[in-house]
């Protein structure tokens, strides 16, 4: 009930839109929050800033911003997820503003992410590294028609869980 | 027959070693003729020169030839599949000389790679996108003991049959 009201009173003034270079700091403050946590992403928790620039505006990533209460509070960016012969299936990463959970912002953007990939042409989305503990982004992503289509054995070493599986997630668009 | 009589008489003379600087061009011409089929890998057949030396050489990984008759006919990388938290599994690409394929060129770069790994401390191998078409490959790495953990329907453009299923491959070490 909480997290729905919560959802309710943000729609009106959430907006997703195209990043600027301006909105770096702001990204790089979620970027940051997201991987210390070491639970949900690959990338060393001690990453650098330049290094995660490069990762999240990557060449041939189509980089999005969530504007909410004022702020930037999500950002994701849509991407080929191979190279020519691959490149008509896209990849897509998502980070919320941890304070943000629950408000219904990963929703937006998965649902933003899908729509911009299809009008531009992508056949299908996929997730190459969906940690299996992270249970919030698991059941997301199937709710909104991905299914998961292999298992990586251990393949993520959660901070504090040790090695977990992880899963490749795939829908068609 | 005269796959296995080549083989053995390749044996004696054949030698995998780190790739130098100095191996570019004989790398490059393999790259080229395996690319330009465009029925194993992604990158577009007409992938430039500067490009593919990025790539084959990308920061992290370790890049071998395989010597035979005094020239390079073969060569792969090893590197991290995943940064951080999910850099104990590996990942390997390898390209044969097409005028070489059936000397057990492929299966001995693999073995190498496979035990090259391990040394260094990777728990296990995978490979993201190997065309089920290429029954070559999948049959090989099956004989090396990896399974097909996933199925990305209609991931490769393969230019001669269109769209085909690509499979995710793991093996632990």
């Amino acid at each position: 009930m909480g997290a729905n009201r919560r959802e309710l009173s943000l729609l009106p003034e959430r907006k997703i839109r195209s990043a600027t270079a301006s909105d770096w700091p702001a990204i790089w403050k979620i970027f940051r929050s997201v991987v210390q946590r070491g639970d949900t992403y690959a990338f060393s928790p001690e990453l650098d800033e330049k290094s995660a620039l490069k990762i999240w505006f990557a060449p041939g990533a189509q980089v999005f911003v969530t504007d909410a209460e004022r702020r930037v509070v999500g950002t994701f960016f849509v991407k080929p997820n191979q190279p020519g012969l691959g490149s008509h299936v896209a990849n897509a990463g998502f980070m919320v503003d941890p304070e943000m959970h629950g408000a219904g912002i990963g929703r937006a953007m998965g649902e933003y992410a899908l729509a911009w990939a299809k009008q531009q042409g992508y056949q299908a989305m996929q997730f190459n590294f969906v940690v299996s503990t992270n249970t919030g982004a698991v059941a997301l992503w199937k709710k909104l028609g991905f299914t998961i289509i292999g298992t990586i054995p251990r393949g993520f070493h959660h901070t504090q869980l040790s090695y977990v599986d992880v899963y490749v997630m795939h829908r068609e668009l």
